[in-house]
């Protein structure tokens, strides 16, 4: 086939992909078709041109990688799938029904849908972790295609990506702008000025291509010449219409987020003019050749640590990412420039081609972990559990992306000291609690971290692990198992007068109380809630039934959504009390032992509370 | 006094700074010497030679505004106003002592901080939200510095930030980055390339200028450039060393975040070399003259609705912003480009002069809206409730700040419909609850969200208020008052044999369960619970004993850390049964009603729940 035959054939499919667009958002009666259409073309050319991939398999792992960061025009990824095969295209229809996979955002419900997007800005990062496995883990031949809207350009993380992926110099990924003009509700910053765009993507370090974006000529010459680059990514810009094709859509504003109505519908097709039977037929490039990921060899050797040694939990998740990584291949670390308090960095050190340093953008770090999981590998992402924060929209968004991520958040809560405030983590219980199916585990003792860090790596979905700052004595044998779910009844007896459930740091103060309140000759039960999520109801429920009904739980976090919120609601229908000592307020500065305290924390508190419990 | 005599005074200063900070971190035992000692001659300039302020009124509006957002040189900031005579420098060695305003990172209880920083890459939001109330706002003279690291600028919210500022003008700002090469774990992305930051700047629309940092000469020529700029920021790219003038601390690897040990402090002092009684005096130029901020005029219009009206809380809310906006002139309002959705439009609409859209980028509308609130403005800052969570580390930072800010999230819950999970706010609950001293409002009704909008104004500190997508009927009359901390029983009996705890769309589902309830002769208690945080304890505690000591919580949020949460925790130690229905797993897309059932959230589960209750 010739150029030009080749650009007939291609016109033709994007028209029928606007097709597709027009009818499936008016059948639903909502949607973003204008969102569509303007990137028809774009998207015609990478799906029928430009990429190598299986239509029938879309998890092929020699496919190359599509992702549409503005996921509002998740009509045109269904129909590009259909068109190139996947399916029948009388399915697009279903848009937007209840059950349907083709849902108004895409998600990895649908299977050319590697990664959920709709939150907009994500994509990118989602596209550099994907092309960074590629490149630097897999050193696979498959390229990374990532298309963006002009208006999420807006959001932050689309330049920490940006700066990210130049850095790593993945040739291998490109983005594509679709600089439409109009945002949601009024015209974009930049409105179509692509040399802005182009600019600041070059000032980033990538090589930039300007081109009119319904032209097919300039697109195919710019894909040319973006397959030339070497060392650095790409970005394609193009100015493109927002309704393109459609009089009455193209280029006006208050039509974004609305399907044709019904009557208009015809108007709409006739003016798109598709050819329901073109002649001549696109043909995919295959898949490239790629090998299998590599599998585990062996298993991971076991903690040894002296009784009462005393190490953090940072540490203790450092060395056993090192152990792990030993014998799971597909161990990978990411860190936002902390790596030498999240202890990652002796990861680093053991596999130097497994750890990427993420600088200081927490955001890109969790959405370049995803991309990671997405091709098949397993990411740790360590921060500060305060920093974490930074990333909950990416957080959010992996959940729905069923992503396999593995998050470390080190110098929780008011026992980090010194620093203050806003380097403490204390609302990452709560933010982490309510990310559907997720896991919080959070270990008190180096024994417990390095069992649970392989607990994490095994487990399918995301995992979050709470680290402290200081240094904690080791309680737990070498031998100790800390299943998911699980609780470790740590102290009890027939008489216990109380039960105080604890975790992390506060499970020390816990611990002390116990040892105060037994020369007072008051037995106490102490639990350690390792598993915060899911937590180990039936260990808190006989406790409770033990002591009167009631738990005491002491946590450094804040009050609302923290371990304390974790117990109350797995007993909410067992008519519990429960007195929850945790931070009530913003915290200052001050040394660990000095905080603790003056948040209510510390064995002093604790053993006042069970004196004041009724019939103590 | 001539510039040499000018320059050498304002080395003096620079040295001095260096001598309090370095003497301060190793009094304290730790903190960041070495991060302030890079940026000390670009801080002596600014206190010293360009900012016009009252040292000892750090607080007066007529200041120039300096935010230091690399917070971890927060000694750089406490000694630069003990030497502008705002306290004596001896009191600089209570640094990071428990109980000090002098904390490890700057909070507003040291009054030279205006705002909280200390998580990397926000400052230039925070500084930009207070140039923009400086030149578009009040029409002020003041005029706003903001000092970052070169490491966080790999947050992308510095390019949000820096996009933002350009677009609005604002060239009473200024961006000061300290290139000192070096990051806590390793060099920084671009180390001493200040090029590539000067053309970031560049690209986004900012006139920058690249200097060396510890060059007075050049600091002063830049910024009498600076201060001539017209019609754009101005970024000061400065090339400095890390630990500059120590030797064994200067531009070496592995001092980030420790102080001089004691014994080599004396070496360190000599090496500054300072002067301890230097000649001449530096004068700072006083405060610009201001106007005062405009006062309330009267009180807001009342509601005027008709009972059974169908209206969406999120329409209420842009009227009565209007409402409030016509007689507080403090109020202004920032939208990340869905302000038709969140119904800002309207605001824009009567008052485009106190409306700025922050198109898509939420991280920065916060920062913006915190920037705002520091300089006495009332900021309603809206989007849709999934979509705050981008903002997490800012809202978690507004506290630390104490910032006076309002969030509007729109979109709450499964209700939303066709768009599917990652358009749907399921988190924005738990994540708001566990920030401290926050109020939390989910108005069912168009009456309840103008009176809460209300509510929010007068409210000081950070309120949340949550609205729905779909219209609801008015169910409240119009003199109805809904006070912070208050709950509505809208249906009891002395008979009642459950109660049903609802808010937003939930309380619908509860009233027609009720209804279906009444009809099978089952008499149940309604609550509207719309003040999530703080919650009416005692009207459940009430409802609670009334019905068996139980209720039952129904809300549209995710199953941990919501409204269910909220009241187990309020009524902790009641031994109460809580039944909380909520969304368990991620969504799919479907029509709002479909999605309720699905989840298990309708009139008829809550029929079923009331069934199932023991004794029933």
């Amino acid at each position: 086939m010739n150029r030009e035959e080749r650009i007939t054939l291609l016109q033709e499919k994007a028209n029928r992909l606007r097709l597709h667009c027009l009818r499936a958002t008016t059948a639903a009666g909502s949607g973003h078709p204008t969102s569509c259409l303007s990137a028809a073309e774009l998207v015609a050319t990478l799906f029928f041109h430009v990429m190598r991939y299986d239509p029938k398999r879309p998890d092929h792992p020699g496919n190359d990688r599509f992702v549409l960061s503005k996921g509002h025009a998740a009509p045109l990824l269904y129909a590009a799938w259909a068109e190139a095969g996947a399916f029948p295209p009388e399915q697009l229809l279903d848009l937007r029904k209840f059950g349907s996979i083709f849902e108004g955002h895409p998600t990895p419900r649908f299977p050319g849908a590697l990664v959920a997007t709709g939150s907009l800005g994500q994509g990118l990062s989602m596209a550099t972790g994907m092309a960074l496995a590629g490149k630097r883990v897999a050193q696979a031949p498959w390229r990374v295609y990532a298309l963006l809207g002009d208006g999420e350009c807006a959001e932050g993380a689309v330049w920490e990506a940006a700066a990210f992926a130049a850095y790593y110099k993945l040739d291998n990924l490109v983005a594509v702008v679709d600089v439409n003009r109009l945002g949601q509700s009024q015209p974009t910053m930049y409105q179509h000025d692509t040399t802005t765009y182009a600019r600041r993507f070059a000032a980033a370090g990538w090589q930039a291509f300007e081109v009119k974006g319904h032209d097919l000529r300039q697109i195919l010459d710019a894909f040319d010449r973006i397959a030339q680059v070497k060392g650095q990514p790409a970005a394609l810009i193009a100015r493109t219409l927002k309704g393109k094709g459609v009089s009455f859509l193209e280029d006006k504003e208050g039509w974004h987020g609305k399907a044709v109505p019904r009557d208009d519908l015809p108007k709409a097709l006739a003016e798109i003019g598709v050819n329901e039977n073109p002649g001549g037929t696109v043909e995919i490039a295959p898949p490239s050749p790629v090998r299998p990921l590599p599998a585990p060899t062996g298993r991971m050797e076991e903690p040894n640590y002296q009784p009462g040694q005393k190490v953090a939990t940072r540490e203790a998740y450092g060395a056993a990412l090192v152990k792990l990584g030993r014998v799971n291949p597909r161990l990978v670390a990411v860190d936002g420039d902390v790596k030498n308090s999240t202890f990652a960095e002796i990861f680093t050190q053991a596999f130097p081609d497994r750890f990427f340093e993420c600088f200081i953008a927490e955001q890109n770090m969790l959405g370049v972990a995803i991309g990671l999981a997405a091709t098949g590998w397993i990411p740790f992402a360590s921060s500060f559990a305060a920093f974490h924060t930074r990333a909950y929209d990416f957080i959010r968004m992996a959940a729905i992306s069923r992503a396999n991520v593995k998050l470390l958040g080190t110098h929780c809560g008011v026992s980090i000291g010194e620093d203050g405030p806003s380097q403490m983590g204390l609302e990452d219980i709560a933010m982490m609690r309510a990310v559907p199916g997720s896991v919080i585990l959070y270990p008190a003792d180096a024994v417990a971290m390095e069992r649970m860090v392989a607990e994490a790596a095994d487990h399918q979905g995301i995992v979050y692990l709470r680290a402290s700052r200081p240094k904690t004595p080791v309680i737990y044998p070498n031998s100790e198992r800390f299943p998911i779910g699980g609780a470790k009844v740590l102290r009890r007896s027939d008489r216990d007068r109380a039960t105080l459930v604890a975790a992390g740091v506060t499970l020390y103060e816990a611990l002390a109380a116990h040892d105060e309140l037994a020369k007072q000759g008051i037995p106490v039960r102490v639990i350690d809630a390792y598993s915060v999520k899911p937590i180990d109801r039936a260990t808190l429920l006989e406790a409770a039934r033990a002591t009167a009904n009631t738990l005491i739980v002491v946590e450094d976090h804040y009050y609302d959504g923290g371990l304390g919120d974790a117990v109350l609601s797995a007993l909410a229908q067992d008519g519990i009390r429960v007195v929850k000592l945790a931070v009530q307020e913003v915290p200052m500065s001050g040394k660990p032992e000095e905080l603790l305290d003056a948040a209510g924390l510390s064995a002093r508190h604790l053993l006042a509370t069970v004196k004041k419990l009724p019939g103590s």
